[in-house]
């Protein structure tokens, strides 16, 4: 029998696809290229995704897992010669316990989804991202994402409890803790998360749910130089109690980019400053988490901390607050900038963007530098684009620009996007040689004919090692 | 040169302590019974551990590693035929980031030691147990520790950011990162979290500290049902908005045995209900952190979910508060109880509680149960006597009745305390034979000889395999 007939026996009708079912597939849901691979399995099960492991894994097939095709680093790619494992039929909501707090999902449901099903049993899934409608929950945990709230929640790792996967074999581990403390041995379940399929495949989760929040406040404010920023940020954390759930912040000219036109949204403070954040607390008690909110803001205010503020007074004005903080698309303008998300130390950021500035000016009289991102969390997102809307053509020279300068200072080539294929050849700048020799040990023991997602995160000889 | 010769160049003057320098230390600070083993080596570096290791993993010579020795588990005995290896000379705080709000730290340090240096620059290192004077930063890392305020802190794993560990064949993996968010490739430094010493030896850690709390608020609080502890718990996390930091619930007999004669602890409350529970909350603001503590309580109290209340006034009220359900030691009185450390679903707790308690009165008529612990986080601590202070001489009919009825309802024979060499026998009733199949290829990937902490979490062979 050949593998394809094979595969069909297993997946049932629909199950399989191939020829211009594939082709006709974008490659990912920001890319104009098509899917190019063998197939695309859709199993309903993991029963399924065992049975199609093991043969695959007989037969020497390299199986690429799918989910909602959202990543920005080329973790997903399939090459002609691999086995797509698509999760799109495996989005059931198996339960949601409101007393424990956790959500029972199949890998394939999508983080939206869930986030809806937990909000109708007044809890909250925290995990938060623009891609939410299309992300699925097994994605988010094989690469370990984080979003806006991780300051509060932490990242996608933070709300996995259990999971199950399945090995290169074929064999399925099924680990579906429910509780928050288990120390019954190692907590194998770390394996999976953020190894970007490259160690198993994510088949179902259990996650923890949180009681949902009933009161939001949200403030932009604005500040005139940056250690203000860094200020500012320890003092909310601190007066605010557990309430924080996101300090983003926006330096001037992405700022300027979001919220003048052609861009739609409005500024809500004038566009002469250097530095602004979006400040938004999560609680329970509209008067006092009011009271409390605006306190701080006018200390802050009143010592000049921050120089400007204003506070959204009704649901639409927090809507629009987050609006202009989102609308990352507005970097897209000239075409596809090159996008980064780097983590450092908070105090080595103004340093740091003002190095990558000078490199690229040195390189590219024609660029611009948008900066933004989690500061809370010691992550920004650089988007970099030339005049000529060309920057793609001189990928090489930004990729330096940006990663050189993080070696020195304990930064990351990637704070939350993952590694996938794109930041591979970085790795090593974040990474000492030990560290990915620990990680290629991981691989070899976990997946030794490396079918799973080859070529992602590291390769399997010694070449990455820079 | 013979191991110790080579042991004492590498170590320093009174580096290499052998003889009845180490039979005169005990075997663990709750224990009467000596160390016994072939010598305790004390590094004063990392490179002096890569070096030991190197050496032992050469001859074959099997290494325990041990911190302060606060353990319950017999997870860092020693056979006479082991080198022990002590992180008594590591204890430098290196750093204290206030900005970045990162410690950090060699892994001999003291829990209390890094508490109070994090408290002089206006932080907080949330990790807090009753060992605290004596028990090692290492040691809670190898451990995965818990303690009081997991509920919103988490455990051990989300305090390290980065560390520093030594594989068994001398490699030193660094990977000392210091930032919240970094996808750069796998998680390594998971491994060595929770595996109690079998996978490496972790020599510095990177921990992540938080803005240092200044109001704080406690009440003693007593149900007539559990089903109103199951949603007071609920709805104090809801509506504390985040600031919720213990909810520790005590069973009327351990109340009363810690509030009444001779304990020294008064009770707060009367002794005739079935359930109380410490709660506290942590903040910044004094006015408002009370104002809306005691609303919830108030109403609490209005609509029946609690029967009795009192919130402590004072800084000394409040250690009262504490000191009642810090008392364990009460179980004690007539000798060493067994004790317990086993996490289940909430909503099961109740049940779970009257079968073991009568499957114990079945096997020891004369027993006493004493049940307390962390509710939030789904643990609770049991602690077994009997009447004629023998408890030990049954420890097999005791753990059956503990273990056995976990298993059906997705239960951890060990929430916080780890497996050791105590709790080995029961981990199959947690994990099943794939999970603990893939610890074991973990184990052998990265100790191949199996020199480290031997026999400690699994066996490497497969009779451990329930």
């Amino acid at each position: 029998m050949s593998l394809f007939e094979e595969l069909k026996i297993i997946l049932g009708p629909g199950g399989l696809l191939t020829g211009t079912d594939v082709s006709s597939r974008a490659a990912g849901v920001w890319r104009s290229d098509s899917l190019d691979a063998l197939a695309i399995a859709r199993p309903r099960s993991t029963e399924e995704v065992s049975q199609i492991l093991a043969l695959c894994s007989e037969n020497g097939v390299s199986v690429v897992t799918q989910g909602g095709l959202t990543g920005l680093v080329h973790g997903a790619d399939a090459d002609p010669e691999h086995l797509i494992l698509s999760l799109e039929r495996m989005r059931n909501i198996e339960a949601i316990d409101a007393t424990q707090r956790t959500a029972t999902v199949q890998a394939g449901v999508n983080l939206q989804t869930l986030q809806e099903a937990a909000e109708e049993q007044h809890l909250f899934f925290p995990l938060d991202l623009g891609a939410r409608g299309t992300a699925t929950l097994g994605g988010n945990a094989a690469t370990n994402a984080g979003g806006n709230r991780v300051i509060r929640y932490g990242m996608m790792r933070d709300m996995v409890l259990g999971l199950e996967a399945v090995l290169a074999d074929g064999t399925i581990v099924s680990s579906m803790n429910h509780l928050i403390k288990n120390n019954a041995g190692y907590d194998i379940k770390q394996l999976f998360i953020g190894s970007e399929g490259t160690l198993g495949v994510i088949t179902r989760l259990v996650l923890r749910l949180r009681e949902a929040p009933s009161s939001q406040n949200i403030a932009f404010v604005a500040f005139d130089n940056f250690e203000s920023v860094t200020t500012m940020l320890k003092r909310v954390d601190r007066d605010l109690g557990g309430a924080l759930s996101a300090f983003e912040v926006l330096w001037n000219n992405f700022y300027r980019l979001v919220t003048e036109a052609p861009a739609n949204n409005q500024p809500p403070l004038a566009g002469t400053h250097p530095y602004y954040a979006l400040i938004e607390t999560q609680g329970n008690n509209d008067e006092l988490d009011k009271q409390r909110f605006e306190s701080i803001l006018e200390y802050a205010l009143q010592d000049g901390l921050i120089v400007d503020a204003v506070i959204a007074q009704s649901a639409t004005e927090r809507r629009n607050l987050w609006a202009i903080r989102d609308d990352v698309e507005q970097t897209f303008r000239l075409g596809t900038p090159i996008i980064f998300d780097v983590s450092l130390p908070i105090n080595r950021m103004e340093a740091y963007i003002a190095d990558v500035r000078s490199r690229l000016d040195k390189a590219l009289p024609q660029n611009t530098l948008w900066v933004f991102g989690h500061l809370g969390d010691g992550n920004l997102h650089l988007d970099i684009q030339t005049s000529a809307g060309d920057a793609q053509a001189h990928r090489a020279i930004i990729e330096n620009a940006v990663y050189e300068p993080l070696k020195g200072i304990g930064g990351s080539v990637s704070a939350e996007h993952g590694i996938g294929l794109e930041k591979k050849p970085y790795l090593h700048l974040s990474r000492d040689p030990q560290e990915i020799s620990l990680m290629r040990t991981l691989k070899n023991a976990l997946d030794p004919r490396g079918i799973l997602n080859p070529g992602k995160v590291i390769d399997t000889t010694q070449e990455d090692i820079g």
